[in-house]
């Protein structure tokens, strides 16, 4: 086992809430002498089952606590999956049955035992310990909370500020997820940063079921290909871990300098050391940014899908830039996503492609616009575009004037 | 069975709430064609066994439906009473176990059918089905009422602006009382005015579930002896249904005039024209307060016990009083219940009773001061007097001096 404060150095790396570091450091100095593993807990809501780089960033931190020596608690949240939709009404359909839950934790192991080793993770279902709770058990787990620290969470606080609905149950929320923690015995728990009122709850209802309080580590969310918004399918700036490698290799490409190391730190295996050297050859110009990138795009490939793919994927790429002529430097264009058909003569006036509508239409007329998505080309030939998914869209007029587009929402 | 508006005056008579008139008009047409009575529901906690008159109004009024050939649904609290102190941390003992909520329901029982008819009483424990629930029928109920809602609860929004805790399971108890009336399909409830909230959870609740809302009807709160207070044990101001007859008719003798027609209204069960008849005869002079007094007395007293022993309690009475020669019109003090024993020649000054503390020690050493107590006389040997639970003291000095100490809290 490593010692210390080696540990808390790996703990620390990327991490924005350590909650907090002296009883860490109680708990790694006792499983040091004990022997005994650290029980490390993340709890994952199984209702949609595709996982993205978004939360891989966990994961990874799971991952080092592995390396470290220490157990990872692999939580799939079922019971309050089959609990269904907050809001409606007592009639309405849990939002899973038992059957697409099991489904869905399945595709979850497959995808997280990509970052995770097996051999040291415990998977886990919350419905083990709550479908043998009873109504009476439930309200004695109540007792243990009030309301004023319940409003302390901020989309609390703002909805009832705001004289918007809460429903009594989703206090129980943070209660049941408390209580995981209890059953699972947790000395440290992960989480998003969002997440950190949830993650202190466990500490109270740990101590008042008689047990030491977890530590709390939490990571910070990660931005999605946009630089915006949270990485989030909803979102479209998303970058799925079972998605093909050209799609992979496309939209990490198109991620801006500053993004890319971000992604860096929180997703990359490489030592601090290593990255450090990086930020400063890219500061004093011996690294090309470009190169960085395409070096980020091969290891997360490398990590999902394997080293042959990462190769195939840049040599897809690197042909399909030369083929279509569209240069490295692209500008970029940030435009909401439209939520009805554009037009394509007034969008590309809006967006300087052509000084005009008059020509815009010209030029579509003659079969000079093309439309680039993920390397893959086509003309346009009517005036009417529906944008759908697409984050990034290459625009090109003629044969030398291109504009990368970046949908947000 | 009755007409609906014979119905709606009798049910009307002495209540402060009646959600809502037009629906329980609806109600009771649908019951009297459908030749169905109707389910009103009366929930207890039975955490203190002992009733006293105070609980008597709202049996009164279930009483009443029952006469009206309705169904009595007497509800037992036990799932909620099992649960224990709200505040406590989870190793907290039940406030009550299995063994002492059944005895005290036996009590309860025992004492309920001195006023309600054993063969329309449905006698029912939430038990029966809270014990049924597991966590998750807990969440799904919780989420049928949202916070805002609860906060209007007056006791809820005051102590969360005055940051006093509140546990979350507090927020379960109405809804967990809103669910008994979905078990029990209730088409009415019944209780104090202070209950209005948790009635009105109930109909919320009964529509989440389906059914029809319950009409909720009110009675008031009976003042205590002292004509302050809400009756009550701890108050001291109380006349339990069990105390024997004589202290019975001592507490009831000591009330005021105005109190007494309170009584009578909320008590009695004397018809409205005799109600009003009795007010109009006492305006006027034709009947003397005290004679009302006393059939007043004679009236709960043979409720509770018997005739005779009504008789034989009001007989004590006028001897005790010919006997000690206390006038009825003997002058009224309040005073705050005292925490340490009083120093008598001081108080018997402060009363008004001796010019001053030096007087009242020399009447103590003639052995002229008496005090007497429901009836019971003894003479005072000690400058020092410990006041117990006793409400009502006359203290005597000399021969025709008399006061009438009420001890309130």
């Amino acid at each position: 086992m490593f010692d210390v404060d080696k540990q808390m150095e790996v703990i620390k790396r990327g991490a924005v809430d350590l909650v907090n570091e002296e009883e860490l450091r109680g708990k790694l100095e006792r499983s040091i002498k004990e022997k005994r593993p650290l029980r490390v807990k993340l709890g994952l809501d199984p209702t949609a089952p595709d996982l993205h780089l978004g939360h891989t960033v966990v994961l990874q931190k799971l991952k080092q606590f592995q390396e470290l020596g220490h157990v990872a608690i692999f939580l799939i949240g079922d019971f309050t999956g089959m609990i269904g939709d907050p809001t409606g009404r007592i009639e309405t359909r849990p939002a899973l049955t038992r059957e697409e839950l099991l489904v869905n934790a399945e595709t979850y192991k497959k995808q997280v035992f990509k970052i995770l080793d097996p051999d040291t993770t415990e998977v886990r279902f919350n419905s083990e310990w709550f479908e043998a709770m009873n109504a009476a058990d439930m309200i004695r787990l109540c007792a243990q909370y009030t309301m004023a620290r319940m409003m302390e969470r901020e989309d609390f606080r703002n909805r009832y500020q705001n004289n918007l609905p809460i429903s009594i149950h989703e206090f129980l929320y943070p209660l049941v997820q408390g209580y995981d923690s209890v059953a699972l015995k947790a000395d440290i728990e992960l989480g998003g940063h969002d997440q950190i009122f949830n993650l202190f709850v466990g500490r109270v209802i740990q101590r008042a079921y008689g047990q030491e309080s977890q530590v709390l580590v939490t990571v910070p969310l990660l931005e999605g290909t946009d630089g915006i918004n949270k990485m989030s399918k909803s979102y479209g700036n998303y970058v799925g871990i079972d998605e093909p490698p050209d799609v992979m290799f496309g939209k990490l490409m198109s991620i801006s300098d500053d993004l890319m190391l971000k992604y860096y730190e929180l997703l990359s295996d490489i030592s601090l050391e290593q990255l450090n050297s990086l930020k400063e050859g890219i500061k004093n110009g011996t690294t090309h940014p470009r190169n960085a990138k395409v070096a980020f795009a091969k290891e997360i490939i490398t990590r999902f899908h394997s080293k042959e793919a990462a190769d195939t994927a840049h040599q897809n790429f690197e042909k399909m830039f030369q083929r279509k002529e569209i240069p490295d430097d692209v500008e970029v264009v940030h435009i909401s996503r439209p939520t009805a058909p554009i037009s394509v003569p007034h969008f590309l006036r809006d967006i300087g492609l052509v000084s005009s509508s008059t020509e815009g239409k010209r030029m579509i007329e003659q079969g000079a616009v093309t439309v680039t998505v993920l390397g893959d080309s086509k003309k346009i030939s009517s005036e009417s575009l529906s944008i759908g998914n697409e984050t990034d869209v290459i625009f090109k007029v003629g044969k030398r004037k291109f504009k990368k587009v970046v949908f947000g929402d």
